[in-house]
């Protein structure tokens, strides 16, 4: 923002914030752009940025995603660094909705690990977590092919496996007994998955998609004990690994 | 194999190895069809599966391929636990092919790691890296999806970010300085990912594909400092996520 405190409709606006509005489904760009109104560009920016590594110039990359093109060259000349790589991406709906769901999946990493799971565990939660974000995100409207790249997969990576994730941080107090309520009061913070989980459950059924993970998050969240979520996910795992992705069958 | 000596032909083999063989490109589950002849059933075995946590009882889930769907039932059957779930593939090449090129991008992440990097940019190699596995891949006539499953995305994930991982331990050592030779010599063993480096660039240079980690790991091997190869490779990133895959366009 300028010295003036003059608001300029046309100064394009870029949204860092990543969740699913409860009741509309709409995601962060989409309030924004609903708020400013249409002359603004809004571009969502996403990927695996965790801001203490960015910070101290160790290499990353980013994507911009914006349905306007000059937006996204707008702050993709603006962020670009020899060790910060940008990519656009006209996806925005893959882009942001990746952003908000792999929160959850974080959040499941997170019990795994706190219930002493290992590797091979979060392994998987990351590749069914990442087929389930995909077939939320497509009904939504986006590209699967999103969902493979920087703001899918490589920022669904550094969430579930990192120590400065506080989705994950707290989907380990979960499994320990914390509450939502408690860790929120005790962090000062809010933990972002925890909303989009709810917002992700919801839309997931409006939408006729299959979303067991998120669905074990929300049992977790509304106090089912651990057994009966873990319980009621294996029961729920298909024979097939890839049924409701590109038209493939049970 | 049964008390008996004697060699049954028509008995289902399960083949856990990973690799491509230099000179013919040929996947392991070829070569031991090669040698058994076409009478017995091959299978591949793959998936995020690290022995120590298997051996523990923490759940995992794994991928049995073959074009001879009863021999995968019949390993399906014999391996099914509570927490050993198996899926089955029709895509042996993609299981295979995704077993082999995993253990390049592990080094590359050991690499990254060796040299002070963080989770951001693990996270960019392997999103990159299944980006690269998937140009071969399908090249070699595998499916893109298997890329994103288990045994693809799966087991690079955990390889690429687990301690247990012997590829990302001697990635480490060779940012370090430490040669191939010097490290197998002290650890009395073979570094998959190496051997499968060479291979997979011989091979992607005779299917034309762009293969820039696995030709920065090839560097490394050689010598090349790392530095250079960093450099070289990092002059390569391309202005656009999915160029190569799936017909989208540079």
């Amino acid at each position: 923002m300028a010295a003036s405190s003059a608001f300029d409709p046309l100064a394009p606006v870029c949204v860092l914030t990543k969740g699913i509005e409860p009741g509309t489904g709409l995601l962060m760009t989409q309030i924004v752009e609903e708020e400013l109104g249409s002359a603004t560009p809004v571009v969502g920016l996403s990927g695996p940025n965790h801001a203490e590594e960015i910070c101290k110039g160790l290499p990353a990359a980013a994507v911009v995603a914006s349905d306007d093109p000059d937006a996204c060259d707008f702050f993709k000349a603006l962020l670009l660094r020899e060790t910060f790589r940008i990519y656009v991406s006209s996806d925005v709906v893959g882009v942001e909705a990746c952003g908000a769901l792999k929160n959850v999946m974080a959040i499941a990493c997170g019990v795994a690990a706190g219930m002493g799971m290992g590797d091979n565990t979060l392994a998987v939660l990351m590749t069914r977590g990442l087929a389930e974000m995909t077939r939320i995100a497509t009904a939504m409207g986006a590209d699967a092919l999103t969902c493979m790249g920087l703001a899918g997969m490589g920022d669904l990576v550094v969430t579930c496996t990192s120590e400065h994730s506080r989705n994950r941080t707290f989907g380990e107090a979960l499994a320990k007994g914390v509450t939502l309520a408690e860790y929120e009061a005790k962090r000062h913070m809010v933990v972002e998955g925890a909303r989009a989980c709810y917002s992700a459950s919801e839309l997931a059924e409006k939408l006729g998609v299959d979303a067991p993970l998120t669905e074990a998050v929300r049992m977790i969240l509304d106090g089912t004990s651990l057994g009966e979520s873990v319980q009621t996910l294996l029961s729920r795992i298909p024979h097939t690994e890839f049924y409701g992705l590109y038209g493939s069958e049970e």
